[in-house]
């Protein structure tokens, strides 16, 4: 295990726009050269630590800071995380910046309509007929408020995976985050 | 949401004692009473919050401490936590006891040839075989240490589920957890 305080990358964007998918390819590549690295991933951390929370704002602020504590408590043992967590907001934003010392957030950007278009699980076409459960997804019950400083953009609608994950592996590079 | 201090019940006992049965038996009585509680299952949340662990035993009192906070957390946003951890030495119990307010400890009590000869999952099996993952199998390539103080004893090969969960409820309503 490695002394140093570690870092947060901090996924944010909406469902569909390729957060799951950059962000486990990424946790695989660390590994590879031999990092520790937590993947928390949105809904499998949300079934086993907030099993309690629905997806009204409220909780989803509240599992957020669940979350954010999670993170620096892991960076603090010398993990890295890469949380692939939607953050609607600004403010769980802001506490999470404020709870990890090392932070680094991406936003991976998509349209809503391409988002919705792929519709990998389905669960947009659910939010739009209005079928319980889904009253609260996010960009259609619930606003997504575009993130104002993220550390690094992907736009997935313009970029293929591959390219997405070498600009940030470039970015960490830069910043000091990868050695 | 509730404003005081919550609880979190801790579950300690071998793979097969009963610890997962009898948790969750308990989680769906009380929310049924309208209590929020967060369960926290052994495997699932290790699965989201400790990918990087392994089950050596400093993995596993990591994983632990990991754990203990995370109820510590919830415990102060008011929320009853039911964590079905393994924790197998009295060092990790003795971390989540100092990290966690109102900690009480519930010991699923049954002899490891019982619980062997349940091997739900097959798992027992495995370890016996000395199959790779499970070098470390609680009982078996790792030692259980019998909890010296727990606040209750449920010692399921002698007394089934409904009374385990009777006697349990019980308790909590004496230790005024229940109202």
């Amino acid at each position: 295990m490695e002394n140093r305080q570690s870092w947060t990358l901090w996924f944010i964007g909406l469902h569909g726009s390729g957060k799951t998918t950059i962000s486990s390819r990424i946790a695989d590549i660390l590994r590879k050269k031999g990092m520790e690295i937590v993947l928390l991933d949105g809904d499998e951390v949300r079934k086993s630590i907030s099993s309690d929370l629905g997806y009204s704002l409220e909780d989803r602020n509240i599992h957020m800071q669940r979350v954010a504590d999670l993170c620096s408590r892991l960076n603090n043992e010398g993990k890295m995380v890469i949380a692939a967590v939607a953050s609607p907001t600004e403010k769980s934003r802001d506490y999470a910046k404020k709870a990890i010392k090392n932070f680094f957030t991406v936003y991976v950007k998509c349209p809503l309509e391409i988002c919705e278009k792929r519709d990998v699980k389905g669960h947009y076409k659910k939010a739009r007929l209005g079928e319980k459960g889904f009253e609260h997804f996010l960009g259609i019950g619930i606003r997504f408020e575009e993130p104002k400083n993220p550390d690094i953009v992907l736009e997935t609608s313009k970029y293929a995976v591959e390219e997405c994950v070498g600009v940030l592996l470039g970015k960490m590079k830069e910043r000091n985050i990868l050695r």
